[in-house]
């Protein structure tokens, strides 16, 4: 029994939404969506989808957020979406006000959720979330940017996807860094094979920017990539990805991306096993992370 | 080694190709779209999407349609989308031409392929393109409405949706008619059960509507029905789905909707095993879409 | 919530609960077998199972038949099994004592289940199940040797098994007959191959002894088939399958495979979509099983 | 395009490579054994099952081990199995001699391809393998403990299987010990339950002699464990798994079990995440294990 709420069915939460349910992950789900009818219409597109697949999956969509109630893995895509040439640091005042205000909705009624941000900017959208709701909260963090790594490499050396592993750490967005040390194809360093990690290193900052400017958004990478990261928590799966857990860094609670062990528990992360230089990437981004979300937060007023 | 081709990968088309690329259908695709970049940046989505799966896919957007060479299925979702207050058949002419053009550009370049309409009004869209392709040619049909009507009696009876069967016939949109001697729900007749028929009926015959109301667009519902279709050729099932295959009237192939065999053959239908009520309410959807395809051909001019 | 009881766990009942668990087709799931502790032990193998797959199933071994209480599907596999140099008929005595006393036990607890009969020889101990119970029963009937026809006739023209279509009719065993009229491959017609249908029949006829002769025992085959059967009921997938349905012959209910539609409601069978000369064999087949039937059973007593 | 070879088609090599192939995790297999037609009636029951399923695999039953050609992945079950009353150790002499063979005649036709050990005493086994072949070798290690531990808990709190989390480390089978440290349930440590731990080390230890002494040996836990653990390699899916790699130790590679990550590449492990507690553990593990293989090694003699 996964009873799994969704916090904006919007475009990118309708698609994770429907990746979710779509793989058997929720055996009750709620749409919430502050746009009248938004939910609603989707539960319906939902209900015809899941009869063609023979799954009995109890749904709702709703503009009341109390029908999120007692609900173990809480998905917010609420808020602000990044629309071509902003970029997710813009978002940021807007968004930490709905982070602040869903931090005092949610928690009472639903004790010992997972909460999943999905929310630009995703890693400090976690930190002011879990900032004031004091629930454990993950970001999506870099996992996004960990298979668009891997499966550009993958085209470039024209090898199967499956072939190519690997992460990226450190902030998600125009800040992420690929930690070299763990990329391999076919088992063997990247560096034995013939590859410009820079044009790499570009692939992975400049796409998502590209795929805005001509579908308006990305869905289907990220969609598919949060499934995988709910799938590995309700299925327990034990899968490493690149998401970014809780760490206090001089008192507070901060979400920076590295590879992290997903199942029923959330950890430990792998930072003991990255190189020198991947680790002091990860450690130069917590403290950059820090310091951008006290001035952020310096700039913004969330009272109730 | 299964070959799908997309030719439209605007709302409908972008869901439909993932949806069957994330089952595992199809060991190489092409996402082929007008608009220049869309399919191409889709492919990247697609790119990153099929790496956190494991999924080994060979997949190419373009706006070139020769791309689509020796394909096994080529799904069409290409043309004027249906908007609010817009009947089916408003769409008729436009696409009409859009599907005389695409007989002329897809057969010889993709030898015995399965072509799957999509485009509405769909019924109508088929029977254009199979008398200029002279190729084997289904609509989608009533599938969708098949999986509306099972919905709605599942959410109204509150029972699960996989216990509720039976098939909608006829022509796809307002003209379509619930075959009630189908319907069952745990296996007993309809009848048996307190629900009112009309209510169903206009469920059914509305919902649509009003899903593009509010969203824009009927993407999740459809798309995954039709993923279900193609899955069942591909994968050999034999599902019994009520799609529209060429059926021979007056001289005319035409399409409407029926209970069929869909397998790596198609057929046989199941009109022998309808009631006699039900098996005249086919008999009359077919003599109404000859009349309606023959008028409105007759107002449009397709030549090369 | 579906729950489904094994009555038997013996070697093809393992892999039949086993192919079923893990397909996720089952919410509870009861093993029981005669023999002390074989569905108690089987029961934490299934636990182990599962447990890697993140599957939540309730799951029991046990001796007592009385923990087989509200349950949807019962799938019967207990009984002697065939041996190497026996038909299937030689066990008919035995086993149809047992499906007499399971009539008895079975349906007080086990309102509205469906009941499928796997213990040979299977048409013969639905027919007798049906009528102590007064139960609907299917058989697995021919279905099994429907994909051994399909997989021989694949590898003999190298094409993919999902390619070839077609199903096999009559009792299950020595005396089921090929379709030849619903046999196709990349959905053309049989004939237009260079296959020798002889060939084939003897295949499908005598690869059963062959395998048993070999591996003591059919397993993987049959119990990935039947699977596939519960999931088209479970999933209410409308797959066309040759199973055996009751069929009223001179006052007797009769169980002999032709293809049928399996969802939640089973029906129709395709009869009236085969030609002229694959209907008289199935006619034949009833025929010779109603005589055999009626001849068999007035050897046996059977009374409580 | 994965091709999984299968050295020896037992009982628990027949289920692991019906999982296997069944999860579509192989587009080509071999199914060698030494037994006259054991690999090739097996091909049969596998064609039948395939086919059903709608999967396009090339497949091979062979007596002739150079037929495993090419392969990427070799899952190595032949040898003398253990049987009730014997511990995996008594079965060392003669299975060492096997795997001395095996290495001198598998790694020439399979450059690169990934070995996982099943035969027992399966650690040793693979430890002697690597010796000889100087391959890549992995032990399925404690990954069945790992799973028999959490579903022992599971049933025991009566919380879901998908709750419990932790790992079993150090070598397979009665030496195994439970990484106590990593034990949760619903997120939290284990200390905050109330249950005994001696009475779980106790079902892991006993479980598998229990099993074998009612059905004959484990065959459906394993062999889903053993599917799940090929399957994170070829799907790259990164799943921490306890299984053994190659360690180094006094210049010796050996196999002892240790939550790993298990993808595309295999590694790192997760040794410096342990507690102190559980790592000393390990290391204790490690260097019995050394001083019996070298005890054991001592006693055979392997020479070509």
């Amino acid at each position: 029994m996964t009873k799994i709420g969704f916090v904006g069915v919007g475009k990118i939460g309708q698609t994770i939404a429907y990746s979710i349910v779509m793989d058997g992950l929720a055996n009750e789900a709620v749409f919430y969506d502050i746009v009248p009818e938004v939910g609603e219409k989707f539960e319906h597109e939902m209900r015809h989808a899941v009869t063609t697949r023979g799954l009995n999956v109890e749904m709702l969509g709703t503009t009341n957020i109390d029908d999120i109630n007692n609900y173990d893995i809480i998905v917010i895509t609420a808020g602000k979406p990044r629309k071509e040439g902003m970029s997710r640091r813009d978002l940021f005042a807007d968004n930490a006000k709905l982070m602040f205000e869903l931090s005092k909705q949610l928690p009472n009624r639903n004790p010992g959720a997972l909460y999943i941000m999905v929310t630009n900017p995703v890693d400090m959208m976690a930190s002011v979330f879990q900032k004031y709701s004091k629930q454990f909260t993950i970001s999506t963090g870099d996992q996004v940017e960990t298979m668009r790594m891997r499966s550009y490499i993958a085209k470039k050396l024209k090898v199967p996807v499956t072939q190519v592993n690997g992460f990226v750490g450190g902030e998600h967005g125009e800040d992420a860094v690929i930690f070299w040390s763990t990329v391999t194809v076919k088992g063997k360093p990247i560096e034995q094979y013939n590859i410009d990690k820079k044009e790499v290193e570009e692939y992975v900052k400049k796409i998502p920017a590209e795929i805005i400017r001509v579908l308006k958004g990305t869905t289907w990478g990220p969609a598919t990539i949060i499934k995988d990261i709910v799938r590995s928590v309700v299925k327990n799966e034990n899968r490493v990805m690149s998401i970014a857990v809780p760490n206090e860094f001089e008192g507070e609670m901060i979400h920076v991306g590295i590879p992290t062990v997903v199942g029923a528990s959330i950890g430990p992360t792998l930072e003991s096993t990255l190189s020198e230089k991947d680790r002091e990437s990860f450690n130069a981004a917590l403290r950059d992370f820090h310091k951008t979300f006290k001035e952020l937060m310096s700039q913004v007023q969330l009272t109730a």
